[in-house]
């Protein structure tokens, strides 16, 4: 006799700007009527461990101990482990905090035990003492990669390494083709009452969990209100390299040419006050625009923004 | 066209009293003359990762930068990741520093890349520009086994987490029937001037040495002159179960007791000043016996004691 867990609202994270509109969603709803499916696209193998920095944003996030400063890491970590990592030649581009490694090191020994990635994810959250359920897109490995000029690279070495500094012309998933979604996943984006795009990078944070097989169709079917916040205000991005991929990648560099993106897959798009002028042109893409403040400069504003995004939703 | 190689000196180590000879030795002869064959049988996975103490022990205090209060680990090191590892529900008996834990994340890449433990070591000593070779004992692994009433646990249980507070009733060595010396290891028994058992425990840090296949008879047949160190004082040890261990499995807990385990290894055992009546007993064994200071308590006294290994040795 299992009780009938109603998930309330599903979110598709990915990166600092999930992360913070997470912070804010926590405060304006129950945390335990919050289900997060992660971006698993940018895990990365770094000194041999596994890596998941979307993930461990979120956990973080949601942990209250991210560094505020970054939007990464933990706030206060030191990096005695990567310092004497250069001894061995190791590069110091991926700057993993101690604490952050502890993390890595403990889900690498359950990834070589077999123990599948949404139940490492499970028992992270329960280390963490969260309410929020954080799900990984898929149990199998998906790999973000960037096609630049000069060829193909992964996701980590595109963000971190170079900085962003490569035109993107086109993104694309290793692996996608066989993996599944995570138990849970479509369950959380069928039985949600809402299902919140997060204001993400919808190339790299977004776009890898619609390209798990199942997961855009659950989305599509869903009788769920579905919601995305712009990640673009006024042509930038607070964070990340969304505007310049949106260029590169031939589309509007605006909440208009987010939306257009999610054609389909949202019945609500929020974008900023600073693009108001703009809701008429997302409104004729057949989906509801929602005008508000979306800078998340404060935890005041976070939780503002998340219970604008709810309220709306709830007469969508 | 390959040089002809003298290894003058190859000594077989563990712990923390070969460490400590091995600072001496470095001073009194050539590093470069030098050959470590060292004990992997206290090798262990912690958190997932490979990690090596004896190995590392000898490579940190040939570094110079061995943690001069406890003979292991580094000196000044941090604990960050260990503590983080609490929140994951891991132990906090085996307390790896964070330096120390770069060393075993960077080993543990390797394993796993089906690198051969000899040239990880090799790697690792070039990496802290070491002109002596440290070898480990064998590329396959062998994993000392401590026998007590409540039956068997693994070395580092015993030693570390149980603080060595177990009757050990016998030591066995998992793996070794199937294991080989690493490549180099015969060469610098049968081809060094001479052999040093170094001042360690000749059941669990010397023993797993001797019980490689092939290693015993290299040592029993070489033309080498082969000394031994006591690592008992007075009836005493400086560091360490050796005293215990010589107990409970039925030994003299003496210099003689360590002399007669290595009777028709060595022609040489060098025994404490305190010891200094032993020397008869120890000579009707069938060996030499050289008298002298072995308490390694400045690195002056290290340097002296090696010395004064060398030259009896010479007139061996």
């Amino acid at each position: 006799m299992c009780p009938t867990i109603v998930r309330m609202y599903t979110v598709f994270a990915g990166g600092v700007g999930a992360s913070r509109f997470l912070q804010g969603l926590v405060q304006a709803v129950d945390p335990a009527e919050v289900t997060v499916i992660s971006n698993t696209g940018d895990d990365v193998e770094m000194f041999g461990l596994h890596v998941s920095p979307d993930t461990d944003i979120v956990l973080y996030a949601l942990a209250g101990i991210v560094n505020p400063e970054t939007g990464w890491g933990i706030a206060g970590d030191t990096f005695a482990v990567v310092d004497a990592l250069q001894r061995f030649g190791y590069g110091r581009w991926f700057n993993l905090g101690d604490r952050d490694l502890a993390m890595a090191i403990h889900r690498t020994r359950l990834v070589h035990e077999g123990v599948p990635m949404h139940r490492i994810v499970a028992g992270l959250a329960e280390a963490f003492d969260l309410r929020t359920k954080v799900l990984p897109m898929s149990n199998q490995p998906v790999r973000t990669q960037i096609a630049g000029p000069d060829g193909v690279i992964p996701f980590q070495d595109y963000m971190v390494r170079l900085r962003t500094e490569v035109e993107v012309r086109e993104v694309t998933f290793d692996g996608v083709g066989a993996a599944h979604p995570a138990p849970g996943v479509i369950e959380a984006i069928t039985d949600a009452r809402g299902v919140i795009l997060a204001p993400s990078n919808p190339f790299v944070s977004i776009g890898p969990i619609l390209a798990v097989p199942g997961i855009r169709d659950a989305l599509e079917g869903t009788s769920a209100v579905r919601a995305a916040i712009s990640p673009i205000i006024a042509g930038q991005v607070v964070k990340g390299p969304a505007a310049k991929m949106l260029a590169t990648l031939g589309h509007e560099v605006s909440a208009v040419g987010v939306a257009k993106l999610y054609r389909g897959l949202v019945d609500l798009m929020v974008i900023d006050e600073q693009d108001r002028d703009l809701a008429p042109q997302v409104e004729a893409l057949g989906m509801r625009c929602f005008v508000t403040d979306t800078m998340m400069t404060s935890p005041e504003r976070k939780a503002a923004l998340a219970a604008d995004v709810v309220a709306a939703m709830a007469v969508a």
